[in-house]
């Protein structure tokens, strides 16, 4: 069973020594934010999830949430953790001071989110998705909703819901059927089913706030027909006390392969009393509010997917002893080595190891620019802007894929024994599983990618990422980076000629991009990677340079960044080839001769 | 919910049209296997697995096999399903006559389990794990024990199991400690527990016969000091009956990520009377007998849930109604087009199809190459035992790889539905994750493929089959085949030099072969595939080219080949980089930095 113990020292490495925090908390105004509370805070945020959440993880897959009578019981210690949570402060965290929140940078919060996504990620979703309404109510609602809800979402009394899916919508939103019937006093009557409302119904708090995707009588078809609406479970009294109960219930809840302690419910809106936010048919803009934020923390799900399974293997691989190294016995007064000295298995714990680390560079320097994107103005802002449009489906799907991957590796480390549920790796896998499709299934943010981010802005979003990767490449003065920065260099004039090909390739008609747009994104992740390895081994160079420090710290740096450049990094020889290749042969198959 | 359609025009494409079965059948002596009577097994084999198989697959894993009292209860309908496959004569199918078998060919058995595998794998092991228990006896007990056991396994009245796996063994089998004393009167008393021990127990049968792996009380140390023991539940009586009970009970059933109606079971032995199989401390030997057989049946596992999980995602993707195609609509008049116009979804329905009908090619022949084995003499006999030796583990671990694959695309296809247990995508996933591990795990076949097979051939296994390949090549008439021809040859060559570069890379060291392993697998999985792949094609163009029978399907099969060459195939160009990268960065990491 995979004991969580959070990476403080490659969290700060990443934070502090790679992208400078202290200084970038500093440049937008957060004076108090300093490298002390950063460390106090990660440190707080690692025992939180060590002590509260590790230990629930797998009791909770066990046990699951359940529904009694129309009332969801989640699994012994879910509801105490989310006590703790509130009282100890960790919901307000990064929230406006205004409706009673502490103020801090949003990227102090997603450092928490990533802990306990790791520790326990079944357990997050109520936090995370009360936080995703928050920021649509403060974007998009009217001050009497924002002083209705607000509070009481801030400090977690109260929790939130997205409900957008119905069972004929779900990537498709447009579909969305549920009706919204204005009433003469400025509300709407709320009628239709919806699905896979992730904490549709619990019991951590005392009231829940649905924010749901309607139809107005009048609205057009499609996706430009919907309007976001505020559905209380209790409609607040005036003095925001859960007042009475709305016509809203919990049909249902879903059995799924995974994230078991966390309820996935079936509303049923007879009715309901709601308040639309932001302009009538501008729903999905207001959803795109929660869904970004959300975009992001499912990257990190997949990342927490990564970490966790690697501490599980490498804990095991460790002990377990089978078979003797290829080369000579390893600890010969055993009856067999360690399967850590075996290259199959080293193989694997690298990968993870790899890919943890990378990942989490690529997280941080989102969740870094979306501080600047909220706190700074002009060319900075923007900038920041634009690298967080492209960023964002990268980071979603790639890391969620590499969750997946980096998951059955932590199965196949411990063998057998990886398939029986009490040794709790198998959890990981079928946790990670559907971080893959909500919020945008990997394919869509493909598209997203390929589609809106690279052909949207010309090549513009891609080409100036490349352009501060290739000043990078130029600035390296060491040699033990050489190779590295070389190989970089030349992924990255691959990148710019594919982008390029991409863009010219309308003679290829719509259907090339969106065939090859999965293998276009897997692509840039693995470069991106290598950038962000590149930069994390120049900061270790220089450490080790000056001499400061844990020389084994930032020589297994070195060695890491080493082995994604040369044994993970090549997987981009069968995606370029893939970019490139026609997709006649996709699509050449008639739909009626798939099977005989 | 997929429901399981045997693929008979598939199967009989490679079986007949490909391999030319009847021939093969009559070469070997079967003078009554004609295509009628091949064809009619076929039949009966789809409509048993459809009708009995399929419908218990969902409720087998929801409801699990259970323990009570010591004795096991396997779900609804499991029983009576075993009941059938005995009644109806399909376990004695390919047994020998002269234990109440009806002697046809072992290929035959082959094809019955992969329909069965396809329909519920859970289902299948107490057949399978049965005729391994047939085989291992027929090769190396006395003639005295086969009397005694060989009538009731073949009649499938008892089962068998494989008790290899301890709690400190698991691929080390020389680490079993076992103990085996022997008696005055010829036999052993058996002390040890056993784990992971399919129908360990079950409800299917009147007794179990349990082949125990121990080490007599002066057996050296290591593999070597292994013996093989016939360890009955109850002990025959001198009419073959189920006599007195033996020291054997399980102590528990494991609960797994999947196969969860198929009992795993902890065994203990208390000085259980058992019978030597074979020489003493040659339990190697005859262990293997029973799991190179074992190793083909659970790569079709693999080729299972690719066909399984493509049914179900195919079946969903015709209905499901989201978003409209890229180019213009396909269903105007309904609201949305079915997700299969989308290029994104159809580039996962099209490799499940490439990889499930490549595999199935691979597994094929090698089934027919068992037959060769078994029944031939001289020259033609060496050929297939090599092709066998050669094959296996590619099919094993390449198979199962391609399963899981394959299995979450099916789940990807669904979007969220696919992670809903109730339709049953999902549980394709949980129950092959087992396939990539047991009977050897996927980097234990690799290290077989390039160290015993590779190695220990000195390339000859590898290199006579790259000579038959390169001949078909050189044969292509086709037009349209040819440039799938010309870059299955640049492969071939390709595979012959990264087999030399193996074979010449002492000087990196055994741990150089150890980390590529894998790599080399699966590099060469994609070529074989490629070489099966290109013949189908071949004999699709041929049909074509004569006007004979359905002009879809034949198109169908050279669209999907030139899929596989073009989207699939260029995951060999990373391969061959991993392959010929150095291991320094595998290796280099200390121990004691993996983290910090």
């Amino acid at each position: 069973m995979p004991t969580y113990k959070a990476p403080l020292r490659d969290i700060e490495f990443v934070l502090h020594e790679v992208f400078d925090a202290e200084k970038h908390y500093q440049s937008l105004g957060f004076s108090d934010v300093n490298r002390e509370l950063i460390d106090t805070i990660l440190a707080e945020s690692a025992k939180f999830t060590e002590q509260e959440l590790d230990p629930i993880r797998h009791s909770g897959d066990e046990i699951g949430a359940r529904l009694t009578d129309g009332k969801v019981v989640t699994p012994p210690g879910f509801t105490e953790a989310f006590n703790a949570y509130r009282e100890n402060g960790w919901a307000a965290m990064s929230c406006a001071t205004e409706w009673g929140g502490q103020g801090l940078p949003h990227s102090l919060m997603i450092l928490f989110h990533e802990m306990a996504f790791t520790a326990n990620v079944a357990w997050c979703a109520a936090g995370t998705l009360t936080h995703g309404a928050i920021r649509a109510i403060e974007a998009h609602a009217s001050d009497e909703l924002k002083a209705a809800y607000l509070p009481k979402l801030v400090s977690a009394e109260w929790t939130g819901t997205m409900c957008l899916t119905e069972p004929q919508a779900g990537s498709d939103v447009g579909l969305v059927k549920t009706r919204a019937e204005p009433e003469n006093d400025g509300s709407y009557r709320i009628t239709g089913t919806k699905i896979f409302i992730t904490q549709g119904e619990n019991d951590y708090s005392t009231n829940i706030i649905h924010l749901v995707l309607a139809r107005l009588p009048d609205a057009p078809k499609g996706p430009k027909g919907i309007s976001l609406f505020i559905v209380p479970k209790f409609l607040p009294t005036p003095k925001n006390e859960p007042g009475s109960r709305n016509a809203v219930s919990c049909g249902a809840l879903e059995k799924k392969m995974g994230l078991k302690a966390s309820p996935t419910c079936v509303l049923n809106f007879d009715g309901a009393t709601g308040w639309m936010i932001g302009s009538p048919n501008g729903g999905l803009a207001a959803m795109f509010t929660m869904m970004n934020a959300a975009r992001l923390d499912v990257g990190i799900e997949g990342l927490g997917a990564a970490e966790l399974s690697f501490q599980g293997a490498l804990a095991y691989a460790r002990e377990r002893l089978q078979m003797r190294a290829p080369t000579e016995p390893v600890c010969p007064e055993k009856p067999a080595d360690p399967i850590i000295a075996h290259p199959d298995v080293r193989r694997m714990l690298m990968t993870q190891k790899a890919l943890s680390e990378g990942c989490r560079a690529l997280a941080y320097s989102i969740a870094l620019a979306l501080d600047t994107q909220d706190h700074a103005s002009g060319d900075v802002k923007k900038q920041a802007a634009d690298l967080i449009a492209l960023l964002t489906p990268i980071n979603k799907a790639f890391l969620t894929d590499r969750g997946l991957e980096c998951a059955n590796y932590g199965v196949q480390v411990f063998g057998g024994h990886g398939y029986i549920c009490e040794n709790g790796m198998e959890q990981i896998v079928r946790d990670v599983r559907i971080a893959l499709i909500y919020e945008g299934t990997n394919g869509i943010q493909a598209n997203d990618l390929i589609g809106r981010k690279l052909a949207g802005s010309r090549g513009k979003l891609v080409f100036d990422y490349i352009d501060q990767a290739e000043a990078f490449c130029l600035g390296n003065k060491f040699e033990r980076l050489a190779s590295m920065v070389a190989s970089l260099q030349q992924h990255l004039k691959e990148w710019r000629q594919i982008s390029e090909h991409i863009l010219d390739a309308g003679k290829q008609g719509p259907n090339y991009t969106a065939a090859v747009a999965v293998y276009y994104l897997d692509y840039a992740g693995y470069v991106v990677l290598a950038y962000l390895w590149a930069r994390m081994a120049q900061v270790a160079a220089e450490q080790l340079a000056k001499g400061t420090g844990n020389t084994y710290f930032y020589d297994a740096k070195l060695i890491t960044a080493q082995f994604y450049f040369e044994q993970i990094l090549p997987r981009t020889r069968s995606l370029v080839e893939l970019v490139k290749a026609s997709p006649a042969s996709i699509m050449g198959l008639p739909e009626d001769c798939f099977g005989f």
